[in-house]
């Protein structure tokens, strides 16, 4: 499992979305779980060879055995703890996102480098000094961190995660951060997705550039 | 500018993230703008040849140029309009989200079912019934939908928003969405992103597969 291609981890979970909710099927086909994840079924096939499996030709894959073998590759066999560093709006918000707790992550604190903040429960999450997150971290309080902290403090913040032992990050600052290798950081940027989509919206009317055919 | 590949489309915010901190810089190199984004020179270098700019051998590009150039390829010239649908804890602290505002995004108003949050204000946003969201969209009050619905209802919200003309919606709600051709969904599915961080910590001592060589 160790050598899993990365668009391939990247895609388990969008199966497992779509396992979820197939618990009254005894079995699915690749082409089931091509067409709700959005590939194509050689894919599916491609990517569940690599958890060992190869479903059975003109049957599929066994739900009840499936489900569990993708949970278990993706690491998701007990709750997983997850710290939340600033706990502005968007931390804040995201201490209370259902979608968390639904699916295995138990979020454990908040933390904030703003006094007036700390000892404040939100969501039934207390908020911790910032000061705090690296011994936490060390101590094995979390194993993800989640980024949603001004762009201006995001790198720092990083990198002392990083030195305190935290090997997975979410980050939502509209930062680049630079970490350690073997330190896993995904982004989200919210502002270049909406970017993205402006672009679709057609705003322009310049003339096509002769080169992009 | 219309048919820019959706890969170079998704890079070109990256580079424009970057030269927002260049304007102490007359020229950038395709290498600096390269390192800053994650990706190589001669893919910079390609991609922004489809907005007609092919910079100066030796020197690179003029940032006072280069960065209009992109937010007008992007359709970043006035003040975009995003209504959030959904006034629970997420879509209440994307209503505060200082990226939207920095960047151009004018966030006009928050959708909810519930009339218990109808008349409220968030972060100076009004909430509004859902049941005025067609005719709002109708009516150009936002271009672009941000959707933080419940799962189960996010695929109703999307048709409806298409139907009355959204061409853009970025969707938070763990669920693929289905849109008629022409309508635009990016997904953040913030679950998914810590199940493919849950991954690489590696919880697994499953033996190895033959086959993943």
């Amino acid at each position: 499992v160790r050598n899993t291609p990365p668009a391939t981890v990247a895609r388990l979970p969008r199966y497992l979305q779509y396992l979820d909710h197939q618990a009254d099927h005894a079995t699915v086909s690749s082409e089931d779980i091509a067409r709700a994840s959005g590939v194509n079924a050689p894919q599916v096939r491609r990517d569940l060879s690599f958890l060992g499996t190869l479903g059975t030709r003109g049957v599929g894959y066994d739900v009840s055995r499936l489900r569990p073998l993708i949970m278990r590759a993706l690491g998701l066999t007990g709750e997983l703890k997850v710290a939340i560093v600033g706990a502005g709006n968007l931390g804040q918000a995201l201490a209370g996102y259902r979608g968390f707790a639904s699916r295995g992550f138990q979020v454990t604190a908040l933390y904030d480098s703003d006094p007036a903040k700390h000892g404040l429960v939100v969501h039934d999450i207390p908020i911790r000094p910032a000061a705090r997150l690296a011994a936490d971290a060390a101590g094995g309080e979390f194993a993800i961190a989640i980024i949603a902290t001004p762009a201006e403090v995001a790198g720092k913040v990083a990198a002392e995660l990083a030195a305190a032992g935290v090997k997975s990050m979410l980050n939502f600052a509209p930062a680049r951060l630079t970490v350690p290798a073997g330190v896993q950081v995904r982004n989200v940027d919210l502002s270049t997705e909406l970017q993205i989509l402006s672009f679709y919206l057609g705003g322009t009317s310049e003339p096509k550039p002769a080169e992009g055919t």
